[in-house]
């Protein structure tokens, strides 16, 4: 794409170097900014700096905060006892949304995944470990996607944790609430019959 | 959707004001930028406000130009007699691609919109209906859009300028070249035959 301003081109070459964003979309964006005021491409980019230079991750759970202990771990109402692992920030939202789960988190940061170059030592795997070591977990629950990197990533942690004594529990994969059992695949049908729950707890969220 | 972060809750908000982007996918790009290196922010941010900042608009076209007079504007190959008028920057782009204008542009910043606040003033019709007055433009090809915007924007300037004796002309419409009849609609197909053209001519561009 020829372009008559080379200042232009490298706004769009940056834009579109953030994911699931190509040139056309980069370039519309870019022209967006030069329609709109300065002021909005100011306050754009120094959110962004400020965000990208101040932001910190809880010390504890290594969920994103801005100070050194998160609000679900500094709360005094949650479970400490209870741990979700997840892999990053954006399933924290979406259980915290859910308002049903009152334990605290651990946020790994990604799965380990060989071919994307991610090992162990690269997540936050270690000091989920510290913490079961300390003798202060009653539960684990794995809450990382059901794929090949997500099953590895939970047995890996697994194997280091199992001889503590605790709990270990994954999240329920099964027909979604509200979908026809027709549609459903074979893998999801299957394990919601093997893992079906007693039928009186099914009404506890109703 | 609520956030551990002000910070990072500051950074979605912003980004998600640019168009086609929403919560979700600004919050998707904010912990992109979160995990890759802090200078992938810094050259992002750098590009953008550089561009708001030192942009300019050709004189003679109101292109986007480093310089005050565009690259096209400044050629000695191409025709200034002969003016395209386009809605903005990105028709200019995709006329230019197909190599086949050798005349010069005049980007118009919109089309005449009353719902959207846009009336002529905001355009840069003034600057064009003084270099037809100047007398030194031969024809004028309306390449705006064929919405209504589009055609009241034709006729506003069309009115100014028809006493000054140049040639007006419209892109053509009709069906695109490779389509199948069957799926073309009514109006274009209708428009491809009135505005038929001498078979010979059809050979030139093969």
């Amino acid at each position: 794409m020829e372009m008559s301003s080379k200042l232009l081109e490298k706004a769009v070459s940056e834009i579109s170097q953030l994911p699931g964003i190509g040139k056309r979309t980069a370039l519309r964006l870019a022209l967006h900014l030069l329609k709109q005021p300065g002021e909005h491409t100011k306050q754009l980019t120094e959110a962004l700096n400020t965000m990208r230079e101040e932001i910190r991750f809880c010390r504890e759970c290594h969920n994103i905060s801005d100070v050194e202990l998160c609000g679900i771990c500094s709360s005094h109402s949650r479970d400490k006892s209870i741990i979700c692992v997840v892999e990053d920030i954006r399933d924290v939202m979406a259980i915290e949304n859910t308002s049903l789960f009152k334990g605290n988190y651990h946020v790994l940061g990604g799965k380990i995944s060989p071919i994307d170059g991610v090992g162990p030592s690269q997540l936050t795997i270690g000091s989920l470990v510290e913490k079961v070591k300390k003798g202060n977990v009653k539960e684990l629950i794995f809450a990382l996607s059901s794929t090949m990197e997500g099953d590895t990533t939970n047995f890996y942690i697994f194997k280091q944790i199992k001889d503590y004594g605790i709990i270990t529990s994954a999240i329920a994969r099964g027909i979604a609430v509200g979908d026809e059992l027709e549609f459903a695949d074979e893998v999801t049908l299957g394990r919601s019959i093997l893992h079906r729950v007693p039928f009186e707890n099914t009404m506890a969220n109703l």
